[in-house]
């Protein structure tokens, strides 16, 4: 970035919201993935205006806005491949408005999640679910720094094209997101929670299954194989039976009746696959010891090793078995130290593999386990990313999943809407102008 | 058309399933709205590759192509304004796969709500809210004849820009859809029914806001104002007392407990709003009495003039009650005999206004007081349609609502995805290349 376009940024922002030392630029250099590239300077706008500005002066020079969060990614989205400017949303963190008669919240792109519920408890509500699914309405800056009001307020609208859900999940590449309204829910009152064992990984699919035919709408329905168990007795300091599988269950309702009914039915299809060691917590203190080992477990697996990778494979309901038992057999087949778990409930898979990096051999069979993981997750019908995004370590796949038709309608939009491709660019495999 | 042109149509489907005879245009000429327009020609497609083929055809020689599902829509979305092709999709009416495990359906896109809710009844599921909420993917074919596969058959994806949303609302300007995979949910099994009344309007409006304010999620929240209430009184046969406001609400739940516990509390909200003659349902027979007169309203309004026009405006939830008072008032200005009635849990009302078409004075009439509502209902942070859509009827009115950026935005999207304009032309205020 030349001295003139850094002082077009300062003249915006001041000189204390604007940084290019090298300390600052090393921090923004990551975020939770493997991925790593310095930017040139960061910048901290603190309004929507700032923002507007800023993308103006990135429009007349051409160079790359990456827009950024918390840093938390686990597949590079905010990862400067191209160098450019850091946008971090730290400063735009105010829950702006909570309007519980119209059942929606307001707030700016940096809240953290946990602040804003709490901000929402003493109401009596939350969020909840998968977020894309609540965002009612955005305020975004385009890359030519016009302002664009998307949704509505209201809890349904039919009017013109959708270009909230457009925006949403769109990691920086269509437009800086400066406001959010979503939608929030009553707080369930009353929760179950439940652990059972398996010694066969069959049985702990069929209890997926026969739960997705049941009436049941669990609000967790967590899965851990016979490694991660193995992990939680071995290094995580867990009384744990030996077992293929582990399943853990809570259901909730606004009655105390709604949720043990649930759960009574989640213990009737445990019991009928050959569950054993069938705990239901008897107090929220047991509930918290019931989910001791899947909360430890992530961490207690990377201790193992440097090293690892996290991945959030998701397949239709019924192919979790599928799932689970081939990334078995393929980290098994290249020798990988790994662990599996996920929201079964959502067909969502997190294989996480340690290893050394400094081990060429383990980073090869790293990358040549995680191209068949991708593979076999889209021949079942699956996505590539449940939650954490495409980034840049699942670009290279985008093929696997849609077809050359989707990914040039994907490119066009982003061509359409950001000509110059100065937002966030080289992200989620969408061909650019240039080529 | 020339035909030469509809000689390549018929070569496609066979003559048995093309018509350009007079008795089939005129009725292909109208919706339910009060638009009306003669096409060229229809046809029936019976597959995906059909469409793509007949979609070729018009995107060589540029006649428009007219989606048309039961045509029942209210907003003139399917009236062939540019003349052209209507696409009857009646022929595409399979149900193509249930899958319980996966909790999912897929259908074509004519299939009828009543029949799939029937054919998941055994299974104790159904389609429930919002239907752009459960759209999970989509078979389109593109103006181009390209097919186009969007979103996933998982749970949750965050894989690219969302295509899926884009085209559902689209109206048939994007895109043809020929298959939708929707995300089905257990059916409960247990409600309640309860009917009150108010001698104020504000009063209904409190309850409105108090029930969001609780922790209840009611599957129905119905309000009638005085004017419906007259009507069924003087015109439905019904013994229904003088009131300003009517509510309808509606528990359910998995158990009889959580509806029950629900209904409790609307209860208590009625009674603290001094709401008179409280009736709860005890038996699902009653629960039918008391849903009759909302049934019956619209019919027995309609039956008082020739003509009639239905909206379906929605404001955030708290707005309902400036809302109807807004719409009563402009009504009553206006001197217009009307109704007003809607889903206030989902801020959406349906003011529906007699009158008769032969009567200039007053058809100048409806068309101001329509504004007036529009404008109305955008200066209370609503949208203009909840549920019926764009079509014909409210593009003109789509800059009250959007901005001019999303407005170019969107148009945008449509010269982008169809160049040459020929899917349902000059619908949702869109401008195209032409201009």
């Amino acid at each position: 970035l030349e001295n003139r376009i850094k002082q077009a940024i300062v003249d915006i922002v001041g000189t204390s919201n604007f940084t290019d030392s090298l300390i600052d630029l090393v921090s923004y250099s990551y975020d939770a993935s493997d991925h790593e590239q310095r930017p040139d300077a960061a910048v901290w706008p603190a309004k929507t205006e700032d923002v507007s500005k800023i993308l103006q002066v990135a429009n007349t020079y051409h160079f790359p806005i990456i827009p950024r969060g918390a840093g938390t990614g686990l597949a590079g989205a905010v990862v400067p491949i191209h160098g450019g400017l850091i946008l971090d949303m730290c400063r735009m963190n105010k829950i702006l408005d909570i309007r519980i008669a119209d059942r929606l919240v307001r707030v700016q792109p940096g809240v953290v999640y946990d602040d804003l519920q709490n901000a929402l408890a003493p109401s009596g509500f939350c969020l909840y679910g998968v977020t894309r699914d609540y965002v009612l309405s955005l305020v975004i800056v385009l890359p030519n720094g016009r302002i664009l009001r998307t949704g509505t307020d209201c809890m349904k609208s039919s009017s013109g094209l959708d270009l909230t859900r457009l925006f949403v999940g769109s990691e920086g590449t269509l437009g800086v997101i400066t406001e959010i309204t979503l939608k929030i829910i009553p707080k369930p009152i009353a929760s179950k929670t439940c652990q059972a064992f398996f010694a066969d990984l069959q049985d702990a699919g069929q209890v997926v299954s026969d739960i997705m035919h049941s009436r049941i709408v669990p609000s967790v329905l967590e899965i851990l194989e016979e490694n991660a168990i193995q992990i939680l007795r071995n290094h995580g300091g867990m009384k744990l039976p030996d077992a293929r599988a582990m399943i853990l269950v809570e259901t909730d309702g606004y009655t105390k009746e709604e949720a043990d009914f649930q759960m009574t039915e989640v213990i009737n299809v445990l019991k009928k696959n050959r569950a054993t060691r069938i705990q239901v917590a008897k107090s929220p203190r047991e509930a918290e010891d019931l989910w001791r080992g899947r909360k430890a477990l992530s961490s207690a697996a990377a201790r193992l090793r440097p090293n690892n990778i996290s991945e959030d494979v998701t397949v239709p309901i019924s192919k979790v078995p599928d799932l689970l038992a081939g990334i078995s057999r393929i980290a098994r087949k290249h020798g990988l130290l790994f662990v599996i778990f996920g929201h079964a409930g959502d067909g969502n898979l997190h294989p996480k593999i340690m290893y050394d990096r400094n081990n060429p051999q383990q980073v090869q069979k790293i990358s040549a386990a995680v191209g068949e993981i991708f593979h076999l997750t889209c021949n079942l019908g699956g996505t590539l990313t449940g939650e954490h995004g495409i980034g840049l370590a699942k670009a290279p796949f985008m093929l696997l999943e849609h077809s050359q038709t989707s990914l040039d309608l994907m490119s066009a939009i982003k061509n359409l809407v950001d000509p110059n491709n100065i937002l966030n660019p080289g992200k989620m495999g969408l061909r650019t102008g240039a080529q």
